[in-house]
């Protein structure tokens, strides 16, 4: 087995056997670029080494003794050479990058002889060179920690009163290796190995070793990185930009990586080796002057820059080292950048012909869009004072004045032009119109699909919720935190994609959709199988999301607008109604409001169809819960205060999310369904008289089975039969089911023979499922995902195992009945990216998210349908 | 195809042609015994009938006009003779008898001639019939009102001051014939067809139609009664019970109905026709002084009786007719009797050779069993007028004084001594106390799986929930139904088995399990597959269930064990502490209390297994609610109100039924369940130091996946693993899971790599493949059943085509990874006779139920095994 590849042997597509950073250096070699000479010791060697019982095997040693041989031939440079000694660097580098990994030791060959040697030439540079090596080799490979070498350093400086480390001498320097062999003997008992030979070894055996280190394990465990992976290490002759001014070091991106504009990006520093770059001893130069200090070289690098990013078809992240005026490639690899960034590289890719759109799509972080649409703070708020963390449930940055109640929230909006924020316990949907015009939504309850979550980001309001540090008295209008007191009217600002609380008003930045964008989710729509819908609930919702391409409505929740305040009357008046006939006007004037809420929300349809469910929630949600307000409301349906509380009592739940709700509420009361299908189809009916060609598409909310499907099918057919028939028009609709219930799920074959669509709520499936109740998991869920028993929230990311295989059953299932049955997703995961992978592969034909949510859903639902994912 | 069959030509066999009432009249006839001569006509006229537009065929006619010829010549009597003229009788006889069909017209034959002729013999008798034609033609044909024939024969006896109809003189009845034919005019407009052969195809016409009307459609629905059953139609010479004191008619069981005994059991009367014994007009005789009057008839009849039982091989239910002394039997067929009375007729046929053990236990209805159990109110409690229903929760008959709070029940029982009946709006754990010392438990609100009903069957108590018309006041103390208010202290009285409310007290009889039940039980269990366990908390359940042969526990809930006041302090401090540290000792104080409760209960167990499920319930249900209680708890524990009311408001769950219970607790305190574990083992170990062989099994609620089953099973070995080690002993046990979430049915085939045992909650389950709180279901599920969209309420009897699909995925997981995985069912359903014919049908291993239900499953688990069901 060939356990050692030179870089001239090797190239960028064999990273599993050379690492990343070996294959990259390949195939710089391989492109004829400066890249000192070199070798990698393959990660099967590591392998080998775990199976040895962690020795270097004779084998491999005498071929590191071969490779050695061979470098010194082509380099003429030889260990312990008293003229020209042979220096090399040991890197690891695995085919994946992985923290926790031994990462550099630099100047390998170094001892008291050869630092002589060198130092023939440059006597400050030798020995500057050496304590390097003694520092890092001593971290490394015996464990000292970095801070005991970096003292010495520092105290140096300090009783010299230099600033930098440039202004060390010779002397200091000689002073300081001595210091840094003595810490050898004081710290680990063992000297500084002489013999360069050794100190390879000890090198290698460090870097494979440090593969089965407990943070690199965790970390392969977490991120699914097979242990057998193993990582290579890579041994290249040394060049010194510590060589003197004529030499540098420097680090440099061939595109902007914060902004993705196409020019070259980067530091160095004169006279320095890498470290120095990175660790803020000195403050690095713009690459941009390297133009005009050695123009010859920055033009070389240009070039190769170049070169690179057509050759690697991607924006590059290169390491380079000048010696004596000459240009070394010590790195090259894809450049991190911001999710904005990523998006104009990846177009600007497409448009110069590097890549094609398939491939650009590929390269885009779903995820990472949702940042770009949110705003954030600037830059110092990360200087706060995080006053309390909480689960980052809707992003966005956002400052207002603290209210406790959605009442005193809305009148400083309203009355005070304040901005507002709303910070509660919970919240619930009688407090969506103080939510509605916050700048942020906090809870010191909840999870991330907590109520208040959940609206945070259908609106695209900030949200942060379950800060359990806050303790919230509604009584005395304080929320506290340890000493800290905030008052009502009190500034805070919210981080909703941190989690972060901060006191007082902190200045933000405002994200906006540009071009780059938009083209990406072109392609991306072009591309995608799956649909993607919006959840909209009101003409701004649809706006929104018709900016964002939305393919249409999947949902509408009705119940939201039931709870303008002159609706809630009629609402409440409708749910205390003794019986069908004291439900009659309240359902009357209700629905007038309603078929107004359709008009306008069809209006905007556009040709794309638009779901409505009908009512969801309990109906005891739309009851008054304080004393106060039970009096009000008890005056205005003229009737006591304590018949109205005996009402409310009598209608209370101790489950209500399992109670009577959705379709149960049309079995019982079926005027209610009867009058919203009214409403809808009246509304549609006056827009298809006006020119638009719309066939409404209504969605049951719970269904179970099919007896109850067919039964709250058969009503709303009855109701729209009814209504053309006296309006002596026809109208083409579409009649189907929310899939929530697992029941649903597994009856679904049964189910689809009277549905026309079915849309899955995996909320309430995942809810059902489990047996959780979203509002409730805060108290166990991240103790759960703590213990690894939950990979993660199943609220956020589907649970494929089990809520995914009872969807895969209803899907086949349904579509067993029906091959061409539309199957949408509408509950909170429709957005999340790894879901969207598994809905591909189940054959689900569109997703529903919020608004803010669809350009991730779109690049999302492009990737699943790509091949290799 | 031949319609028309003598009833020579039948046999018993041929129910399906002949319809039940044909197919025995023919084997009366194939017997030799005394039936009167007839013939039937076939369902399959019936079915030609409906698919001939509801004609009769000439074909049928044809065939009909060659059976009265028959009929004619081996009677020796013709239609409209003037000497001796054929007169029959007509009945339907469907396959399966069902109300709503057309009955019996008796007499036809009769007209103005005819009656002539038969007056010749017996005027008087000539005319009663001819009046009685006329009623049952005009009621049964033309659909006129039985009332306005009964009229006039009231008003008759009213002018002549008669008590009895046989006070009636021939001019009266001759009277009463000319009236009746007025009211055919009158209401009708039609006369009565004076034609006898007119008479009888409107007869049979009549029969066949009726099988559509409303009525009988709407049975066969409700019963899955094919609509192409059709009934068949029995044409027969008739005898005479009315043609002097020499003749008679009457019914009789060859056992006791009421008991089983062993001997004639009937009622005649002399000189009436059919009708007259069951209407109530005359009081009947007892059978037994046919014995002095009639003693050859009497001793015919007897020898008849016990050859038709011995021939059927069970207890039959016979007509008979004497006329002129004559002997004639009409009907036989297996009578109805009550449940004690069908467990003794079991047990006497199998030791009397007649039928084998496995028939004697298909003939019981399981469910009728529980009757059998508990007591019931003496006959004249059924003459009481009815306060209020609600549903029969838990069977049982009881008296007491009310009380609205269980403190209040508890000090009336513990100090005055007396009977006492907790009436609440519901239930909820911290009432336990009071239920456990009511003589039965009544709600306004819940299901029949709410808290109070399982309760209360758990117990064996009395239980009536749900009755809605009760306005239950706990500031006033009162309940008001209507105008009627009932104070505390009241006494009332509840009836369990039929869901009634009385005001007063009511005599109750005792019911006792006999000799033969006891018997019936043991072959049931020979037969069985599946096991009957017994779910139990305390030593008292498991005795009374042991009383049942239950086969072990299934179930026992520790969290009624913390209820006891002491504990419940304890389990305040526990719940309440701030972290670990603070529950050690409150933990400690639990461990001794519930080491007690484990040692008394294993103690109990000879040999059977004994399963205990650790703590399931959210902790907040330990806490108290109403201020008085949070004043008192806050001192007892050394905090301010305010601060204890802080703490249990932020322990409230918005759906407890979704929050965090189970082995959720087990994740975030597992020093609970280690406390409890720790309990088991030690009580055991003591148990098996005095002699015992105990193996425990220890189950973990509300599972989700293998990860988390895995988790907690490893919390609880190392629990024991440790206190093994300390006392240097060994010890066999088993872990097992409950299957009560969607999810762990779904993942079953990974939970059985770590679980002993799986044992279905299926109350937990249902909730969750519906969606519906058990305890809400109230407001919803009645219409649901109302309007047949659920055909029963899925918590009583299992919900095959949903939940029975998660169980069924879930056994052929389980299975699948281990095939002899022990499988029960220890929800609700685990004693309900259909759902355990489905749970022998995907190969439950046992189910664990109410002490009470435990002979109701063991006949129901008998027949399951049973072939043929």
């Amino acid at each position: 087995m060939k356990q050692i590849y030179f870089f001239s042997e090797g190239n960028k597509d064999m990273r599993d056997l050379l690492g990343g950073k070996g294959a990259n250096l390949a195939e710089m070699t391989r492109l004829n670029l400066p890249v000192p000479t070199g070798f990698t010791i393959t990660t099967e060697a590591c392998h080998s080494y775990q199976q040895n019982s962690h020795q270097l095997s004779e084998a491999l040693q005498l071929e590191i003794d071969h490779a050695l041989d061979r470098l010194s031939s082509s380099t003429g440079k030889k260990f312990n050479d008293k003229f020209d000694p042979l220096l090399i660097s040991v890197r690891s580098g695995a085919a994946i990058s992985m923290p926790g990994m031994m990462d550099t030791i630099l100047n390998i060959g170094l001892n008291d002889d050869s630092v002589i040697a060198l130092a023939k030439n440059n006597d400050r540079f030798a020995y500057d060179s050496y304590r390097r090596l003694l520092a890092m080799f001593g971290n490394v490979v015996y464990g000292i920690s970095e801070e005991i070498f970096d003292n010495v350093l520092s105290e140096t400086k300090e009783i010299n009163n230099y600033q930098s480390d440039l202004e060390l001498t010779t002397a200091d320097l000689k002073n300081i290796v001595t210091k840094f062999k003595q810490i050898y003997q004081d710290v680990a008992g063992k000297d500084f190995p002489q013999d360069p030979k050794k100190q390879l070894l000890s090198a290698v055996d460090s870097v494979f070793s440090s593969w089965d280190n407990n943070r690199a394990r965790v970390y392969r465990r977490q991120n699914n990185i097979p242990e057998t992976l193993g990582t290579a290490v890579n041994i290249q002759t040394m060049v010194f930009g510590n060589s003197g001014e004529d030499s540098g070091t420097g680090v440099a991106f061939t595109r902007n990586p914060a902004t993705g504009t196409k020019n070259l990006f980067g530091e160095y520093l004169l006279n320095a080796q890498g470290e120095d770059v990175v660790s803020g001893v000195r403050t690095p130069e713009s690459i941009t002057t390297l133009q005009e200090s050695m123009p010859e070289i920055y033009d070389q690098f240009a070039k190769i820059a170049e070169k690179l990013e057509a050759h690697y078809r991607d924006m590059q992240d290169l390491e380079f080292t000048i010696e004596h005026k000459k240009l070394y490639l010590l790195q090259a690899r894809a450049g991190k950048r911001t999710p904005g960034a990523a998006v104009k590289i990846a177009v600007d890719l497409v448009n110069e012909g590097l890549i094609d759109k398939n491939t650009a799509i590929k390269r885009i972080d779903p995820e990472s869009i949702s940042v770009m649409l949110h705003s954030e703070f600037a830059q110092k708020a990360l200087e706060q004072h995080i006053l309390a963390t909480g689960l980052p449930a809707s992003p966005g940055a956002a400052s207002g004045q603290v209210y406790f109640t959605a009442e005193t929230a809305k009148n400083a909006h309203d009355k005070e032009h304040q901005k507002v924020i709303l910070l509660r316990q919970d919240t619930s949907p009688e407090d969506i119109e103080g939510m509605v015009v916050s700048e942020a939504i906090v809870t010191s309850r909840g999870g991330m699909t907590s109520h208040a979550a959940v609206v945070a980001r259908g609106m695209g309001s900030t949200g942060v919720v379950g800060a359990h540090a806050l303790q919230v008295d509604y009584a005395n209008k304080t929320a506290t935190i340890e000493d800290c007191v905030i008052n009502e009217g009190d500034w805070i600002s919210v981080d909703g994609t941190s989690g972060h609380l901060y006191l007082g008003q902190l200045e933000t930045t405002d994200a906006i959709i540009n071009d780059d964008l938009a083209t990406l989710l072109d392609w991306a729509k072009e591309i995608s199988h799956m649909g993607v819908y919006t959840n909209a609930d009101t003409p701004e919702d649809f706006k929104r999301a018709l900016k964002f391409d939305a393919d249409g409505i999947g949902l509408t929740r009705t119940e939201h607008m039931f709870f303008k305040p002159k609706r809630l009357l009629q609402m409440r008046r409708l749910i205390l109604a003794k019986n069908a006939k004291g439900r009659i006007d309240p359902l009357e004037k209700i629905l007038l409001l309603q078929e107004n809420d359709f008009y306008e929300l069809y209006k905007l349809s556009a040709g794309k169809s638009v779901t409505v469910r009908l009512l969801d929630p309990p109906l005891h949600e739309f009851l008054p819960h304080d004393d106060k307000e039970i009096e009000l409301v008890a005056k205005e349906i003229n009737t006591t205060k304590d018949a109205l509380k005996a009402r409310i009592d009598s209608l209370k739940e101790l489950n209500p999310m399992l109670g009577h709700r959705g379709d149960r509420l049309a079995v019982t009361y079926p005027d209610i369904y009867q009058m919203q299908v009214t409403a809808i189809v009246n509304a549609v009916i006056r827009l298809n008289q006006e020119g638009f060609d719309i066939k409404p598409h209504i969605m049951i909310p719970l269904t179970n089975s099919k007896t109850e499907m067919k039964w709250v099918r058969d009503v709303v057919v009855e109701t729209i039969d009814k209504i053309l028939t006296n309006k002596n028009t026809t109208l083409e609709y579409k009649i189907g089911t929310m899939m929530e219930m697992p029941r649903a799920c597994v009856t679904a074959d049964k189910i689809a023979e009277v549905s026309d669509f079915f849309s899955f709520g995996t909320n309430d499936l995942t809810q059902l499922t489990f047996g959780y109740s979203r509002d409730d998991v805060g108290s166990f869920m991240p103790e759960y995902i703590a213990q690894k028993i939950l990979p993660n929230d199943p609220f956020q990311s589907v649970d494929i195992e089990g809520v995914g295989e009872l969807m895969r059953m209803a899907v086949n299932g349904g579509r067993n009945t029906n091959p061409e049955l539309p199957i949408g997703v509408c509950g909170e995961v429709g957005g999340d990216p790894k879901s969207i992978q598994f809905f591909e592969k189940i054959g689900i034909s569109y997703v529903s998210c919020s608004p803010f949510r669809i350009p991730v859903a779109r690049i999302a639902a492009a990737q699943a349908a790509l091949p290799n994912n």
